[in-house]
């Protein structure tokens, strides 16, 4: 049997990462361009396009062994494809899955989020490879989420299904997050959260702490180091924001009781760490479920996209 | 084309309730018996193979015409069928969907968690009928809880998948919830925990309030029933109650983003009072789904669970 090819698109405000699979999961290439936001945020699709095009002579593919092309980008995909508003590109009501497909021998182009992807490429060949349910948390910049249920993403009936990240945590948050309600779990625990978390606890105390020394300015990397070596305050702080996270991945456990939950983006470097905090606060708060939960640290960093993608490509055409 | 049939069966601590349809979704008949907990919780089975067996006869109908039979039980049933535990009936480490296999022309039986089966059942021919994703909520002594995603019920890796109940609303409740936990939405949202709500308030001001008559006994009915009649106590302590299931509503919305929420139970006989409530409560907690929350009252009363059982024998063997 002659081989066949996916084809998996991440589509970032800053690059495009692009990579062809074979059916069976195999990365033969992947590469990266720029993303151009012209044209009403949409000439990376022409790009896009021309690049795959490109790549599938150079690699003696031919169009018709590609069975498909999956594409995650920074929003929320309507199940039908439709993109009422992507910020980060640009985006305004259209189905960037069909002007791709136009431009592509009319191959079906599976469009979703970029975290539900990565969700999806983690289950298919990264950290749960061989179960049939996640939820990946990705603590970035902000906290993206994704599910999977029975190998299929939770898309929801308006896009915004593993949104996890803006599930309130906190009652009496003053401070408004980005996305205009109080007490996200992103303004804890992703990257900046946990900076903010900790610079407030700095603030409210004259405890001594290795932090201090930063003035200011420190990553959430400095707060997880300081934490692992030892630093009273940056071990409280840390505690705080994975105690939040925790509790969303209860509301979780409670809503779908996925297999394991998976931490992704930059922050989950902190590894076992992290995830042992994590499960210190999420067992109390799930005595119902009568099983261990399980955390784990992602496996396909910035890839977990391009898999997820190819693998949702492979899906059986609606 | 001769006429197909389904059974329904939603097994409580008390009564067994049985129900024939076509697989259209017509009720030919339906009644209930009492539920036997005889044989380590197990003579209800036998009870409901003989029961069945009588009514297939009296309505003339050939086993063979029976697509299968669905059932509801009061606990956790893992994807498998095993229950772990069934508290309410006593059972322990079981099959009960096999055994009434056996017993019955070896139909396949299809066994699931009582309020997934309600919330099945809302969807096939209730207050959720033409819609592809619901998350269900009984309000009664407690919280139950049940999610259906593109008409598949969300069963969950140990079972525990739409357990809304017990996500917890308040972090710092003393009080333990039944499962141990603390804060869990059943101790604010329940008949039991409107009225513990409205006692709390109660004791913790001097304010006037026709409640007070009660001299502490009363139900959620007069919570509600006062609240709509202007009652300001009573009406502040049924929108702390709103709010909290709100909250959980909003975690669910972030996790799986269901087209419409459905509240059962016998606190939902207060109707569009109470939705307007969560709605009032719902709406600023999601900002960032670009669409207005849909809440509805669930209208099989207490016969959803033996019609989602039904539906649910439809599904295609695994």
């Amino acid at each position: 049997m002659s081989t066949c090819y996916t084809i998996g698109i991440d589509v970032g405000g800053t690059t495009v990462k692009l990579g062809i699979f074979t059916t069976d999961g195999d990365l033969l290439r992947k590469w990266e361009v720029d993303t151009c936001l012209g044209e009403n945020g949409r000439a990376w699709i022409t790009d896009v396009a021309e690049e795959l095009k490109t790549a599938l002579q150079e690699q003696s593919i031919s169009p018709e062994r590609v069975v498909g092309v999956g594409m995650g980008i920074p929003g929320p995909v309507e199940p039908d494809g439709h993109v009422t508003a992507c910020v980060n590109l640009g985006l305004k009501d259209c189905y960037p899955g069909k002007e791709l497909s136009a431009l592509f021998y009319g191959k079906r182009v599976y469009l979703t989020n970029d975290a539900n992807a990565a969700a999806l490429g983690e289950l298919w060949k990264g950290a749960a490879q061989g179960w049939n349910s996640v939820c990946l948390a990705t603590l970035g910049t902000g906290v993206g989420g994704g599910i999977v249920i029975d190998g299929k993403i939770v898309v929801g009936a308006h896009g915004s299904g593993g949104e996890i990240g803006h599930m309130c945590v906190k009652h009496n948050e003053t401070e408004a997050c980005n996305c205009g309600s109080h007490g996200c779990v992103e303004q804890y625990a992703s990257a900046r959260g946990i900076v903010r978390v900790a610079r407030r606890m700095m603030a409210s105390t004259d405890e001594p702490s290795a932090m201090r020394e930063f003035e200011g300015h420190f990553n959430a990397k400095v707060v997880c180091d300081f934490a692992k070596a030892g630093d009273a305050l940056a071990l409280r702080s840390l505690r705080y924001s994975m105690q939040k996270l925790a509790l969303a991945f209860s509301q979780v456990a409670l809503c779908i009781d996925p297999e394991v939950f998976v931490i992704g983006g930059g922050v989950s470097r902190a590894g076992a760490f992290l995830t042992d905090l994590i499960l210190e606060y999420l067992r109390p708060l799930t005595p119902i479920i009568h099983a261990e939960p399980k955390v784990v640290i992602a496996q396909l960093g910035n890839d977990a996209g391009i898999y997820g993608a190819a693998r949702l490509a492979m899906s059986d055409p609606v």
